[in-house]
């Protein structure tokens, strides 16, 4: 079969497919679910409407999103099985892999046994991943075994914080959390959507399509940007500080986490919405420093290499000043973006055929066989 | 950004990297692994020196296939939290979820700390992924802890059967293992390898790119085209029955599993080699009917729609004649791609860039905020 010229290495610029969820930086700089601006979702919505809207096709009533939420809240509870190996995972596993693991085991346990059960199937991995997570963390770490089923938060990103800490969370980091649940929920064809499709493409279940592109986030460069971010900013203690040590990065040509972005162009949306939230945090928390090194390094990036901070950079600070352990940050990322992936792996059964590209061959020419003994 | 035009739905036909692997039908027919034609290495090779051609570089002199196997042998016994993990997954679970999640747990308990440990992980996963599967399906099935640490046999395929089986295989058994693993080790850009690659592109560890792929191998489409094609010949008795329902079948526009290929447009390299074997294996399998129904098949199909067997269609009779269960037979096919896949990730680590494609937008324009009061 004659192949199509390669437009460029990792297919940038290749369109893979059609979709109706979402534009990514059509006008150099913009976002949109579904038609709706990100702006607009991340100011209003919870982050239970903007699920609705990717996974049901709409943004719910009121009565509709009271009755979404009711049912998010009954799923919760972990099975046994899965409890009882999240135990045997070490703590000092990566807590992406225990996302992976997680993901993979309650397929096991309750398998998609046809598509009709897709939107079920997304609906209970939404319930629970803030718990796979935060049940494997408290118990190698702690020694706590978490109550999985408490109802006592009514939002997905109230019940993580208050599995991760036992503790009640304030309105204040309710809140943050649906802005950044919505800001990280779907992108296009990024690498781990991508990888979601590859997968359906085949006709496989939703959870291998999951646990997929949890692998695939798992990447520094993907998911892990706003964990490197912080690991990065974090020893800081001055805007003085911050700004020589970004001077020194650059002129050692050391990549900095955080900025500039494969499609945006010009700035990314994410940013303004996750940044006036970091700010708040920031008084909140008694912040006398991160946040200022953070608005620091954003304005050295800006004045020497003319790039902008994407949607990881003040995520950052955002879950630092909630205590949330950095390596729990791209499990976050996961809870949220789960939304987007199964949405597209709707798309993709709606009107599949299997994603098999070809490769340009660099290898050797036809070689003689040679007996083993001749080698 | 403009877009590149999309040459088709799937990538087909679109060149989405580089290899030095394989090339699949390049003559129309053609099938080679790093430019060994595959007739050659199934006719002479063991599994073990092609799984060294594609990971190490090159076909192994005697020596270093000694010790490759010795080493192998070495790495096969699981450990207990993975065994755990396997007992806790229930017998009427789907045998790629299984390996899917034995293959994450692994990287829980052994995790990939750098790409300098990339081919000793690879090895690792060689060694075991016989007893994954066969440990779960034991325990849940028959209820026994077989021992995977058995050095009794010193080929991957000898030593799935002795696990599967608790029996010493025969020869002719153990040479038909390494006959089919060599054929299902590598074919390019495939869906499976193509999702591999996907999650490499981030960077990400080896364990979550097998997981990834072992998710993608599982949907029908891929991997389970062998046990569709033993579900579909598993009840004719005699060749006259199945060339009438196989005749009703294509008068019904039934899909038919085993026959025809994306990328193959002659014929499959792949089926005259594991037929060879179904035929001996039928002999000592006192077999009266399957071979001769699966005979009558193939020429039924190429009289009627001029389509050839691909590598699958074979394969389901002969694992029929060892006494391999139904659902275990995509599991073998992970135990041998898993060889391709690895080697394609330390292909993609070696001239990264992130696969991020684009895709068309046909969703909605844009629409306006409506509060949730009003919708």
């Amino acid at each position: 079969m004659p192949q199509k010229e390669l437009g460029g290495a990792g297919l940038r610029g290749q369109s893979a497919g059609t979709t109706s969820l979402c534009t990514v930086g059509k006008t150099g700089t913009g976002l949109t679910y579904r038609g709706y601006d990100i702006t607009d979702l991340a100011n209003h919505a919870q982050f239970e409407e903007v699920a609705h809207l990717l996974l049901v096709g709409h943004l719910p009533n009121q009565q509709e999103l009271d009755q979404y939420k009711t049912k998010l809240i009954a799923l919760r509870g972990l099975p046994q099985a899965l409890k009882t190996a999240l135990e045997l995972i070490p703590a000092d596993a990566h807590p992406m892999d225990v996302m992976r693991t997680g993901c993979s085991m309650l397929g096991n346990l309750e398998q998609e046994q046809d598509f009709s059960q897709q939107l079920a199937a997304t609906e209970r991995m939404l319930a629970t991943f803030p718990a796979i997570i935060c049940y494997w963390y408290r118990f190698s770490h702690h020694g706590v075994r978490i109550d999985t089923d408490d109802q006592s938060e009514d939002s997905i990103g109230g019940y993580f914080l208050k599995m991760l800490t036992g503790k009640t969370p304030s309105e204040l980091h309710k809140q943050v959390m649906h802005c950044s649940l919505i800001l990280y929920a779907e992108h296009e064809f990024n690498a781990s959507t991508f990888a979601a499709r590859v997968c359906a493409s085949t006709l496989s279940d939703i959870h291998s399509c999951a646990t997929a592109a949890i692998g695939t986030l798992r990447g520094p460069l993907h998911g892990g940007a706003n964990e490197a971010a912080m690991a990065m900013i974090k020893d800081w203690r001055t805007p003085e500080e911050a700004e020589q040590r970004i001077l020194e990065m650059l002129k050692n040509k050391e990549k900095i986490m955080g900025f500039g972005h494969a499609i945006y162009r010009e700035s990314d949306p994410r940013n303004a919405l996750i940044k006036q939230w970091s700010q708040a945090l920031s008084f909140g928390a008694q912040d006398d420093h991160l946040y200022a090194v953070s608005e620091r390094v954003e304005a050295v990036m800006k004045r020497e290499k003319d790039l902008f901070c994407n949607a990881d950079f003040f995520h950052a600070s955002a879950y630092h000043f909630m205590d949330i352990p950095t390596p729990l940050f791209t499990p976050i990322f996961v809870m949220s973006r789960l939304t987007g992936w199964a949405a597209h792996v709707f798309e993709q059964r709606e009107n599949n055929r299997i994603i098999r590209p070809s490769a340009d061959y660099q290898g050797p020419e036809h070689q003689a066989w040679l007996p083993i003994e001749q080698r």
